[in-house]
């Protein structure tokens, strides 16, 4: 049953892997001041020095595509939060409407030097290390649609809130595309659903929506839209009451074996990714795909 | 409750491990013919060019026991099938009443030489490997009970349909016939449901039914006895959706481990099931199995 | 919803890892007699020889804190009802009324030298290794709460019965005393609830009511209170049906892996713990957890 709804919502899906049609060349200039917030083209930080949560709201219109320009963004803001011993826990969410991140920016794939797609796939990397070994307590608020990069994003936080809303959908679905997870996309979805939901899942691309996720644990809890915020806030609450050293080296422990695998094959997982991606035949599909978005919209 | 119903379940298995009456002289002569059809004494393979799908009937009577004969045949045909790139999606199905299979010919393993019983262990692995490994899409479209080597098949598919029958039940059941599931068994099935169940499927020698299969995901979907065939081809056509070499390699990232950890320790496999079949007490076991299974026939 | 329901029920929890307040100096007598039964101070264990089956009540007062003597007798209980051919299932269960075991006794880990801690380790590990390798059948009668390590004990049996009281809650919830459960703890139970709901579970020390435990799988079964021995007397009966040597074997290829893992790190992991459990600040959680025990019983 939820494979052919899952299927069914699929003609329906906007976006995927997405395609930010602005360029990439916006300032990272995000910094966390003083005064508890930061704030740069694509980041808003809302630090709250009294609770010491912090909730990082993407923005990069049009639909918080994970570019080159953006992820670095993304990465050096956790770097610093990571560091302030005042930030206990991130919080995760959109400004954009209706959707969380539309995953990875198909125009960082296409028509690129292997030097450049290297970097990207690199900057990857540096965010789902960042945010899977994270010391705060990560919570995704899942206030839009999460495909692909989006999904992968979510599943690297302690927990995961959506809005209960049917048009929004989450999953990995980069097999729809033409394009393979690579192993610790799969690893931290087969850590959170387990491993046959995650083969069939990548097998056929899918994606859910809130009430299947949920079923299948992709999501830990759904709420109305307008309480996605205010619910991740609530449930932080109660993860800083917990114990923090312990509950750090317990998450260290968890995700270590996952962790390390990627850090002991970084290089490798960038020629694979890389020599995968410029395949004239990949970089048809991609064409043939971001053609299709363009008449989508039109 | 589902161990109850199970264990209760058991007083009325009939199969298990199966024991074919008739010889098992019939010639492989299985050959996928230019003209969609191939067909054999106990194999019809309809193979339609325009879907790229192809439907294999399994019809060993009384209950599509594998023996060595039967799974050469099942093997050639795969090879073939596999090789052909006409066809994209293989349906496993059975032209026998009431049964899908059931599971490995208990002949083979009662009273034979060590060579003959390394001989047929050896084919067990292949069809496993060759199933497990397939780049095709398969569907097991489960018309009838299923324990052990009929489980087991059943699972190294993509995606399972079972006749909503109660009187069907699938698993392996190895156990109560005192034989060991070996560790890909194991593995495939701990892939397929998880750790927890597989340990008390396997120490119990569990047979699920339909509902308790579907509850587990030990099958994928139910319908109604005459749909199973229709609702497969039906999933087949989605899954032929999917752009395939991202799906096949996909497939292959999920089930590598377990494939290469048997191919590196096929001998070590073999040996192992060979000194023990050939035990006295198991064969005495094997003995007394077949005499139950004879009186319930008289 | 079931994390707010676990973490709304922490408010109301007795037992954790539990204080026992009286002395560590009862003789270790256990001894099975000839007549069914052995008796000490702290474990009666009732064999029945005609059913092969011991049931071990715990009777450590208040409540069957896991000292270094305790555990010696159970190991040592353990190791003879393993070695008696006329045993072949094992009922685990407590005559303390409302818990089953409150797990490692605290004062084993407070103010002690780092060679006695070790000594109380090392019989952690055994009593674990005893239980989740043991050839009989083993199953937990749980007639009452079961934190830490009583929630080990209980998740190293075949089968869990539970009483249905939402009194009672089970879990492993070290971190909420600021302890770290180790990597064996985390395995038995990736093992039993897999790997998301025990990243859920350690992270937050939760502790499940019996309906919440139920539908995780955490435990397997529950019954009216007054029935938890009875069930478990019916389910053994039906688990030693099963034929001896293939579910022993098939337990062991199940458990190995993980058991052989702590036998290859079994001096690291004591050095771990004592090195963890000595220093100062863990000290002083213990204190001020003990302190706030003494004013809830005042």
């Amino acid at each position: 049953m939820a494979l052919r709804a899952a299927l069914r919502g699929k003609s329906g899906l906007a976006g995927l892997l997405s395609c930010s049609s602005h360029g990439r060349l916006c300032p990272s200039s995000s910094s966390i001041s003083q005064r508890n917030n930061s704030s740069s083209a694509k980041l808003i930080v809302d630090h709250d020095q009294t609770t010491g949560v912090a909730v990082m709201h993407m923005q990069s219109p049009p639909v918080n595509s994970l570019s080159l320009d953006f992820l670095t963004e993304i990465c050096i803001t956790l770097e610093k939060l990571e560091m302030d011993k005042g930030c206990r826990g991130l919080i995760i969410t959109s400004n954009q409407p209706k959707v969380f991140s539309a995953g990875l920016d198909i125009l960082e794939m296409y028509g690129k030097s292997p030097e450049r797609c290297g970097e990207f796939w690199k900057a990857v990397q540096e965010m789902w290390l960042k945010l899977y070994g994270s010391n705060m307590v990560t919570i995704a608020a899942i206030n839009g649609s999460s495909p692909a990069g989006g999904c992968l994003m979510s599943m690297t936080c302690d927990y995961r809130i959506m809005a209960d809303n049917p048009r929004y959908s989450i999953g990995l679905n980069e097999t729809m595309l033409g394009i393979v997870a690579p192993f610790w996309f799969k690893e931290t979805m087969v850590n959170t659903v387990g491993h046959r939901n995650t083969e069939m899942s990548l097998e056929l691309g899918l994606l859910y929506k809130p009430a299947e996720a949920l079923k299948i644990g992709l999501v830990d809890q759904l709420v109305p839209e307008d309480q996605v915020l205010s619910a991740a806030t609530q449930t932080m609450t109660k993860w800083l009451a917990i114990p923090e050293h312990a509950r750090q080296i317990t998450k260290s422990m968890m995700r270590k074996p996952t962790i390390e695998k990627l850090c002991s094959n970084r290089e490798a997982d960038i020629q694979n990714f890389v020599s995968f991606i410029t395949k004239e035949s990949i970089q048809k599909s991609l064409r043939m795909y971001m053609e299709m978005l363009k008449q989508k919209k039109a």
